[in-house]
């Protein structure tokens, strides 16, 4: 699904045949000016849809920050123009998507704080809203985070159940690498030192860590020594975060709390 | 867009061309079995999409409880069965569903039950998540709570940028009526008592109560006198519905919190 | 479905992979220039559509008139002009919606005629061609009409087969009014003055009388004596119309002959 | 667009999110059945719609008749049965397309009556409702009629514009000889002899005889003498059929009448 | 599917939810200019939906020859020009539709020089690549071929099991002109002198004369004597067209090869 | 798109509103048995969008062979069988998909054939058919060959024009690298051995040597080393793959050729 498509389809969700208070009470060719505002400190995203979403019924949408942008409650977002029906229209919509954006990004820079300075990634996970996605993981961005793949068609991650299927992390490493092209990296979960000991001599390319505790990861970081790129991952919050920022050999951290854990930042648009 | 363009649009934006691990990995007629469990107290919602999901892609989806059901960590909310590949095709969409569902339904239980016993609906508004709006009401009603209209096409809602735009509350009321169905209500926005006289006077169905504080709400309520119906809105949470649920002549809260800051519940999928 | 997603239907349909004639005969980039013409007297709708059309395709559309208006035969509906090509794979398609509306317009005005000066609502049904519900709906107020509920999801109507199906009318309108959300109304369809008796006690906003004789719904009206809106329908003609118009305390008379009964408006497309 | 899209759309025109009344009051799982009843004498037309639309949603609908059937008032067209909910929903869709298509189907029978036992066609034209113009040209086959073509794409039919865009008939005739595959005949609209005869000596394969009089009609048809299939046309109503249907050498007569002068046949679905 | 629907889709195969490469190196606001160049003699085919991908991105196409040009290695067919990262995620998909239709003119004139001079029309079949018929059968055109129906619905052709379903071919023959439209032809695939002799009888507009050895073609060619198109067909190729060409009667030689045979022809596009 | 939709599209673009020939002349209740025949030696693909086909519309389609089996002219590859008329409208658009993709299939079985025996892996390029690239890079899989990235979104390729843009291989490598999730490999094209030397020390994944001469390949290989995966490509054909074979660190390379230089398979379908 295009932006373009999702915006369409959100037109129609809300709007059907009609907003029956405007098409009765503002006249269709009064203009009217409007600023989108913070009504909270907040990291910025969702400018793009909501800029797409006036366009593409008419009305102007000026940004007057950018995607990233971290503001004080007060700050004017954007500024909006053109016909006062079209504006009231595409109001809430905007705003929804603004809303929900920014409140991933907002979530995301708080937690991605707890690892300033250090070198390590912390990145979302295919937990996100159908069909959002793409922006979600552009919220992510925007509050100073990393993605993860995309789907189950970018990357190969062997998990639990995978193993099972085919018998053994060996196997299955061999048959992922048999079977997906040259450029795809393949990424084994463990549970234990044993198990990553297992996906190290498969070859794979990363291994993720799964719920292991601080001691064990530090363990595991040690035994790797560089052979794969060490994911960890489970229910990881900002005290976690902030005790693992600085493991020697620990690559990456990725939470789901980044998207599903946001609540939405709070912003309201006000006319001139 | 229906549910199952909705569904399928998830499905694309997960796996497009192919779920690399699967297919490398898992024999394409092995067959399995397991379980969605809740690893937290929570409310159930979500497995109508969950199992049309399910059914879609060819494999079997038996719910264990009911939407709306209160369960407590550890219960099983549905089998899964069949194809292990679909199974694990399906698993993370289904979940991404009734994670978000739930959360919704439980967040809403939690607003609502401050106002148990009381004879006032708690009720949703349009701040929802573009494509999502029809689920998330479904979920606040498995939560306890009600719904306010469905969009801009099915109610009308007079607020003050179109009581500027036509000239007076008076004005606008007249207009709608003349031109809105005679099976759809009119609700108008009110600032202060001076606009609800006006509003009442203009023969409102419905006036909502916009950011005032209980003394106002009440002042409200015993001058409208059952003359209309009466709703409250404003940054509702938990301790303003407690203080407002015996208001008397209060009708209505609505409560954008039970949908934007809910969490997602947790919920996963254990294979046997 | 959007205006554009028709339009862009109706060429594909008349259209496919083009126009043999046109593409044999016609030099791509010669210009040119016509009018839209009425060949009898009429109301005029479907300038919208039409308009929408040419804009689409790449040419040019200019409204002499508006939606509306009462025009004798002979009165130019709008000027066309741009390449020729492209005019003459619209005309058809253009024609096509424009002497469908506007008969339906013509048509409406006929009988909303009948109670002119009187103070009641002449409006339509859900007898609809499919997909044109919107347009239709939009002819019938060019004509003069007014609009009933858009489809099954904006307005309650409870007819014979919901009552049989709860048990009575009293359940049938609490379970409504349960259900429903607090902006919309709920009509009841009554056969007799019995049911008009339970169907005001158990609070209908709106009661149909339907299929009664002129005594009947007069000594509905007097019955109900304001508490509810009253609608009359059932094979409403121009002579019914006429004969009801009049009656103290009738609000709406329904009428599916605006739309079911109406031919084709004669217009046609006359080049320079 | 095929006739499974076109009857989704239908239904999400109708229902969007929900039949409010039948979703209240009807208990889900409760079954029920009924019969689509004519109420006047009519030519049936629209069973396949209808049924597809039942089939699609869960329903079951049984023919009684076929398509094409001429009935008396009170005759059963078909049985639905199964679930009420899903019925009730269906009720308007699939009525609205009957009643269109078997109004269609009457009219046409009246007016084909006309050249009864005549050795002549009586064919559509282009003048169809967009979206639905395979439904009418098949309700018009029912009606004892015959198609025209079915859009631009599958016939040339040259008219004024392309003559004079080209130059000559012969020259437009030779254009599109050119650029046509080898299974497309060329029709070539002409007003009076002279024409008719240019167009004889190109080769065109039908000729057009557009707003003739009767007598120019049968001077035309000795004229062509058999060289090429002559058609007529121009506002033919009931008494030009009658009048025209004898004429020797006149192969077909084209009436848009047959589909914007039919007004909708009467049904309703009564519930057992 | 319209050519815009074909290019978005491919657009989304392509490129998803983004070019990761150009996201990630390409400013997004440089620049650029190109030539897409021919690297080896061709016909020019694919312009139309090549510049209309362009056009659809937001970058600049400007032709330099038109579709249907024979050029030399070497030669500039277009101009690209405008933001270079669009540039660069149109580049493949534009070269993929120019490449295969270039290929198909190129081998299309290859075959039709076979006939030069001849007064006989080589076609091509419906031996097409699903959804790209419309360009394939335009480039056939481009290489100085011509087209045969578009599809099963603008044209009636009688194969061998048609025959056998109804009983003969002159049954066959009656029943498609009783049912067809007056500007369609009927065309009946012959396999012998005898089958010709049936075909001619019954009125066949066109006979396709099926995998005949040059003597019989002739034979029936004279056997024809004028009284309908005739067509040859069967493994056509470019010495069988040669041998073909000048026999007396035979109208059409059809010849999948024109499209089926072909090869990519080799473009590319080089940036300045 | 989904194969769904690509195959009903397909119906659409050959069928649009009815097989003239068919409708006219097969009993829509007659049934029939038919084989998909080869022809000529062959490698097959396209059995499963031929089987989806049948089914979607409501015929059987029954595989004898599977996808990359290699047969010999006259192996019955699938049993069709059903309503005659089903059959016959499948019968073209199933076997476009069939010999288009086992023409593809068996042109990589050739290409492949000269490496066997080899460690090395023959790869496709994005030179695919606009909507048919899964299907194209599932035939390579079938002809024995190897898949190279799906699109621009699933891995990262450097070229020319991105490191002009960026300044260095070592930049594009490190922007790369930055931006781009921890499961994606970078390649890099080169054109010498010096910027071979740049892209490993830049931590290059995989190197394409772009158009470089035997020689020039096996220096490169052994200056890497191992330290990358090692691709060739550029106008690659079977002589030059033979040539390349065994130099040994070469690991890739990539022919375009397998799906632009191939031919239709021929298949017919025989019925019994």
């Amino acid at each position: 699904m295009t932006l373009d498509d999702l915006i369409e389809a959100a037109w129609r969700e809300d709007i059907a045949h009609g907003d029956l208070t405007t098409d009765a009470c503002v006249d269709p060719e009064k203009v009217g000016e409007g600023f989108i505002v913070a009504k909270e400190n907040l990291v910025v995203s969702g400018l793009v849809p909501a800029k797409r979403l006036f366009w593409l019924k008419g009305a102007g949408f000026e940004p007057l920050v950018e995607d990233g942008a971290h503001v004080v409650a007060g700050t004017k977002l954007a500024r909006v123009h053109g016909l006062l029906a079209r504006i009231l229209m595409c109001e809430r919509i905007a705003l929804n998507f603004m809303m929900r954006l920014s409140g991933i990004a907002t979530q995301t820079s708080l937690l991605v704080g707890e690892a300033r300075d250090a070198d390590i990634r912390i990145v979302d996970t295919r937990k996100t809203t159908p069909l959002h996605r793409e922006l979600e993981k552009a919220a992510v961005v925007h509050g100073g985070g990393h993605n993860h793949r995309f789907g189950l068609f970018d990357g190969v991650m062997i998990k639990d159940n995978h193993i099972k299927a085919v018998g053994s992390i060996t196997k299955a490493v061999e048959r992922a690498r048999k079977n997906v092209h040259h450029l795809v990296k393949i990424e084994v979960e463990v549970e234990d030192l044993e198990q990553l000991d297992e996906a190290l001599a498969a070859g794979a390319d990363v291994v993720l860590l799964d719920n292991m505790d601080d001691k064990t990861i530090k363990a595991a970081c040690a035994q790797a020594a560089g052979r794969a790129i060490l994911e960890a991952s489970g229910n990881m919050d900002a005290a976690r975060i902030a005790s693992l920022k600085d493991v020697v050999g620990l690559d990456v951290i990725s939470v789901g709390g980044l998207i599903h854990q946001a609540r939405w930042a709070d912003l309201s648009l006000r006319f001139v």
